[in-house]
Order: C-alpha cells, then structure tokens, then sequence
C-alpha cells in the first residue's frame, strides 16, 4: 500500500486540462492499491480517482482494464468509471506513467463480512459476469491452472521454511489439480480478485466493485470459488457455511450455477485456494529486507486449501440442492 | 509518508457516532505526514480529516496543537479546525490511538513556490503569529537553539561520512549559534515547520496552513526564517531574492518586523539552516536497512548554512529599508 509516484499540483492541472471536468481544488494520494499509485482528486466539479499505472501492470492490458470497467458500468454494475478527455481518450499520460480518472465510488470496505455482505456481494459477482458478457476484448488468466507450476518452481526449494511439508502438500496438490482441471464450464471475464477490500458498502448494500487488474477471461464459477475462499472463512480457519450460503444464494438470484458448476466447485475452490497460497508465498519468500509491509501469510490459504480437499460436493459450501 | 494503523470500518462508524456530522460515506488513508496516520473522511454532511496519533506525538502535547488550531480557526486563520464531539471534546481515541477529526481544507501545495506564493505565504504566517499572540498554552521548542547539541552529538562520529569536515563545520557554527543566539525579541506561537508542503493554495491565493505538529513558542522572526530557507531557494542552492523580497513584504504587510529583528535575520536563518541540517543528518544516518523512503538530504541545508554565514545584513534576504 503506497504512492509511488510523486505528481505536482502543475502537472496534475495540466494533465486535468484535457478533460472537461472542473478545475482542481484538492489531491491526496491514497493508500491503497498494491499495483498503482492512486490520488483522490478533487475539482469544482466532482471527486475522482486518478490511478497512474506502476511498472507491474503490463501497458498492453490497459486497454482491457479501463475498456472493461467503461462497459461494466455502461450495463450499470457500479464500478469506477473512466473519464473520457475531450477528445475521448480514456487514457493518459502524467509522471511519465500511463494514467487514467474514473470517478469517484462512495462506499466502505468491510474487514469482517457479514453473511448479508456475502448476499450482496454474491449477487454483484453475479451480475458482473453478466455485464461482461458481450465485452469485446480478452485477456488471459496467467493465474489460473497453468500459471502455478511456475510458481511453485521459484518457492518450491524453501516452502518448507513456513511449514514442515508443504513443498510435498503443494506437489501433490498441484498434480492432482493440474491433471483433472474442470473444462467446459461457462467462460467470461472474472474479476479473480474480489476480495472484501475490493467491494465497498453502504449500509450492508454492495455500492461499488474496484480494482479490475486481476479480471480475466476465465472459468465463471473459478470466481466464485475465489470468492467462498475471501469471503467465507473465519479468522481462525473455519469455513462458515452460513455466509457461502448467503454467497451461492446471492450469485444465484441473478446466475444460476449449472450442475457441471456446482459439481466443480469444490475443485475449483482447491485452485483458488493454491493460487492464493502460491502467490502469498512467493512473495512471502522475496520479503526486500527492512520492507514496511508485511506480506500476507501463505499459511492462511494452506488451511483453507485442507477444508476445501476434505470437502465432498458443493452442498458442503451452502449450495441449494 | 505512511498510514500506520488499520482503521476497520466498524470503528470508524462507531467512532463518528460520538459527532453530529453525519454517517460515514467513505475513507481513505493518505499518503501524507510523517509523524502520524491520516485518514480522508466523507459522510452524508461534509469531508474530513481523521488523524490518529502515532507515538512520535508525545500525548502531553495534544492538548496544545489541537486547542492552537481551534484558537488559529477561530481567529480567522484558514487552518484545519477540530470538530467537537457531542460532548464537547475534541480528542478521542480510534484504534487505541488518540485521534482526532479536523475540516477538510481545499488547495494544493506546490512544489516550486512563485514569489506571488511566497507573498501570499509570509502575509498567512504573519496572521498566524497574530492569530496565536493570546493562545493561552505554551509549549517550549524542542529543536530550538538548546536542542541542537544533543543532535549534534548523536551524529557527529559519522557526519564526514555524509561529507568531508561536516563535523567541524558544524561544530564551529553551533558554539558560533549557542554563545550568540538573539535574545529579547518578540516572542510568540511559530509553526517551526512551514515548508512548501504544509501549505495550500488555490490559484496562487493561500488557502490554507497545516500541520501544526511541530508548533511551539519561540522567537517569532526564527519562524521567518525557517520560511526563508524553506521557500526562497532554488533547486541549485541559490537564494532568489525576489522570492525573499516578497515572502518578507508579505510579512511586513501584516506584521512588521521590528529593528531588532531585521538585524538578527542573518543569524536566525543560520539557525534554521543548522536546525533542519542537524535534523536531516540524524535522519540521514538512521535509515533502517531496506527502508522504503528515502531521508530528506542534508547538504541542502549546508548549501544554505554557507550562503546566511556571508550575509550581512537581512537587505541581503530583501528586507525592505
């Protein structure tokens, strides 16, 4: 969570010029976003955010990432919309990174998700899957089941040194996963990231989804995986059946899972429980000495991962028979 | 530049129920002060700023800046002013941190100051130093001329490391400094601390002074001083006398300097030279490995300790006759 760029009151002035949007009256950059350097701009006219894109997001998905949220929120899910300069482009350049505004969602995230956040939150899943659709452009998922082994090759030599035994967990695991990956199930964009500090609320309603530089074309029902994994367990490891339920039954009322999806479901949940665990862990291994943050603990997902392999059909997860 | 605490959403909401200032909307850490965690308010009424105080912040000094910037406020400063409670109380405590909310000041602060800003900034530290002239707390200066030794000390093994002779030149000057500090001026509350980025402006008008942490009672003209060295030298190290002139004309058109003061305006810009290079060079020389920000550079208050040591008198800065 940082700024990493640092931008002059000029430079953003000029930058906002180009865009019929009021004058600036205030900026602060914000601490959030673990990719990008955002601000919360202010002008006579409205709030905004202005993100500017680190090095860690390929220039060439940008267009996926900005198109995606103009035509989520064209289909009216409530997603930061990008801001078109006068003469259309969505895009920009200040700081010498590429930058894009799009406007400003109220809302709050929420650390400890009620099972009538995980409702909301099924439900808006739910309806971005069906907002993505008909969305032109693609992207792969480098996260998903082919991306892990190469993960698992930069960590597999000092796993052990955050747990006795999980090189040979993940193997194992990883081979199995690999060897029966679900196919066939419906596709679309996924946001692969919706975690609680991705979806903000007001009052318990879902007000808004952020941060679409996970989203990918992918496996729908990998998403709600993802999703049982970030929503649904408690901080000391146990899965609460009762927010999936709320979760399954959110994303339900909009899309219904098909059979093929609930039946793939606990396997799916494995991979993003692995995904999760990977991730952490090759970060947790490349800590830069003296970092002010800590990374997120890999051991989390390890837990998670050993429910979803002792789980028997996606009814154990909540969902209507 | 950091947020050091985790705020929940939950706490938030709790702790805004103590104030009649609506329901929280949103909240965003920002990227901004370096002694404390500070957090953007919106609710259904108004944005604010939520500052909790980490413990570089000695909790016996609260009381003095939070009652100064009420008092600024009141006496028609453009400063952030702290809301009361329904109780009345203007500290409470969030995160087990003592916090408090202020208004939100519109503005930016620039990087490259004009002498329109620097007029415009020495007429607003004029107005504060009328402002604060019957705030009834005190508080002493800690990094006044009796600060320095102790500073001195910590750094003064290593100080060649940052460049050759640091230490003796420092040393000459602080025994210079100590036996010749001027006495018996005008003394008041100063801000000790108003560089470039704890002011605000809106088309080239201040619109606002923050950051009042470091404020304290002291020789009015020092805090002149401080702002001459903070806001009148270029990126190469040379003083621009037509911002001087401007920030020292602002000043006098509020408040004008006594005789005595403009004949120890060399001296105490020397102070404050030595004052933020002794600082610097503590901070220099104590990065924790692997740190992600990097320490302010002290040669650039050498650069500006040898210009005041070859000044004679403040027509020198652009004091007017």
């Amino acid at each position: 969570m940082a700024v990493y760029t640092d931008v002059t009151a000029g430079a953003l002035a000029d930058f906002l010029a180009r865009y019929d949007i009021g004058t600036l009256t205030s900026y602060h950059g914000i601490a959030e976003g673990v990719e990008n350097s955002n601000f919360l701009v202010q002008t006579t006219k409205a709030t905004f955010i202005l993100t500017l894109y680190e090095k860690r997001v390929a220039r060439e998905d940008l267009p996926f990432f900005i198109g995606l949220m103009q035509h989520l929120a064209a289909h009216g899910l409530s997603c930061p919309q990008p801001v078109a300069a006068r003469d259309g482009a969505m895009l920009g350049e200040l700081a010498d990174r590429p930058a894009a505004m799009v406007t400003f969602l109220p809302g709050v995230s929420v650390r400890r998700p009620t099972a009538a956040h995980c409702l909301e939150l099924g439900r808006g899943l739910a309806k971005m899957h069906l907002a993505g659709a008909d969305f032109a452009l693609k992207r792969a998922n480098a996260l998903s089941v082919g991306g892990w082994r190469p993960l698992f090759e930069a960590a597999h030599g000092r796993a052990d040194e955050v747990a006795p035994g999980l090189s040979a967990t993940i193997a194992d695991e990883l081979g199995e996963l690999e060897s029966h990956w679900p196919a066939g199930l419906p596709e679309g964009v996924i946001h692969a990231d919706l975690f609680p500090d991705n979806a903000f609320f007001l009052d318990e309603r879902l007000s808004g989804i952020i941060d679409f530089y996970f989203a990918c074309n992918d496996l729908l029902a990998y998403d709600v995986a993802i999703c049982l994994n970030a929503w649904c367990f408690e901080p000391d490891g146990a899965y609460n059946i009762t927010k999936g339920r709320a979760l399954l039954a959110g994303y339900e009322s909009a899309r219904p899972l098909t059979p093929e999806e609930g039946a793939a479901l606990p396997r799916l949940a494995r991979g993003a429980a692995l995904r999760f665990l990977l991730t952490r862990l090759v970060d947790w291994l490349n800590v830069p000495e003296g970092a002010l943050v800590r990374p997120k603990d890999p051991l989390e997902y390890l837990k998670k991962l050993r429910f979803h392999r002792a789980v028997e059909t996606a009814r154990d997860y909540g969902l209507a028979a």
